[in-house]
């Protein structure tokens, strides 16, 4: 996964899958007007496999955390970005720092499908696990990137065995997805989830710590 | 707050605060390219006002927020927007659909102050408590918006006294800002984390459990 080369970046000017709007509108009286972006409304899964008592995630690299931390020991980066033409990037930082664990998640662009049916789908496309719809419980929704986006995702909960993975999962590399996918033995979990020596998602440490306290009260001691 | 009119909405083709940019790279040999959008890091701060045992949160009317739950209403909303013009959405949806509650946060925007100096200003501002950064706890930081922005988000803790409320809070109207500082008891707290009629991000949600957890056990019984 982590080998990355022939870095460069250019400004974008137009994207499929970034579509920036500006909404002007009237605020008691003051006008005003913000810029944001159009996105999906996305479905997460936090995966238990109860035969090996561990948590299922997922680790990617994701080009924007990179450019991030690029940024941070190389502030000057971007401003010399203005002109249209793609920069190279020169001696860049190893791959590594922009890997993050994340729970396995997906967009919400197929309407036909409930939540539900699109969360299976991508159990089973990232983490190689078929789930009936049925097995999975909602934990709650709420907004992310309230500033920019604003979408709604959808957390769900799920256990599986080892009988119900039929597949490698890993994305699909079709669509340029290119995912391992990493167990968290559950003793070891909360250290994890707070070890910022891993770079994660607050998904991920927000539901390792929904599972201390609603399920594994509940677990059938060893 | 919720006085908002005369919306209209046009694409958004320069923005001094959504700069995409494109990242082209070659991994594991296939060649990519990934549009991601330049943001700044971030501070949020989960405060607990010990006088009257409450969380302070804030509470504010969300452009993208709106635009998700409109769009919802109205699936064709942006399909006629691909001139540059403005155009008026007519019989618009109330404003409380685009209110979130969130943690008091702010913009990583000022390379002299440190993260805890940026969290107490933000606390200052927008819920009127004279903090002082010894007081803050740091609880983790973790990425947000991993697939477009993936900034990094660091969460603090605070408990403040009346005594300390030194002034109104609500943000700075001079930068368009208009929130409202709300209290909700400890006692309701874990109820209102899980309603989702109440929209709110999921840092509300994992503060609240993570005072549940980490704090509630050790404060004094009343």
């Amino acid at each position: 996964m982590e080998a990355i080369e022939e870095l460069s970046i250019q400004p974008c000017t137009s994207s499929l899958y970034l579509r920036p709007f500006r909404l002007c509108y009237r605020q008691n009286g003051t006008k005003k007007f913000w810029d944001f972006m159009r996105t999906h409304d996305s479905v997460s899964i936090l995966i238990f496999n109860t035969s090996r008592q561990c948590f299922v995630v997922v680790k990617q690299f994701r080009p924007a955390v990179y450019m991030c931390e690029l940024e941070r020991h190389r502030p000057q980066l971007f401003e010399n970005q203005d002109k249209e033409s793609l920069s190279r990037v020169e001696d860049p930082l190893p791959a590594v720092v922009g890997v993050t664990y994340e729970l396995c998640a997906g967009i919400v662009d197929k309407p036909d499908l409930s939540l539900e049916e699109i969360a299976c789908e991508e159990i089973l496309e990232e983490c190689g696990y078929r789930v009936p719809v049925t097995n999975l419980r909602k934990i709650t929704s709420y907004r992310s990137g309230v500033g920019v986006t604003g979408s709604r995702q959808t957390l769900f909960y799920a256990e599986v065995t080892d009988q119900m993975r039929t597949a490698e999962g890993g994305g699909q590399p079709e669509e340029g997805e290119l995912i391992e996918v990493v167990e968290i033995p559950l003793e070891d979990s909360m250290k994890f989830a707070y070890d910022e020596t891993f770079p994660k998602t607050m998904g991920v440490i927000f539901s390792f710590m929904w599972f201390q306290t609603n399920i594994a009260p509940k677990l059938p001691k060893k």
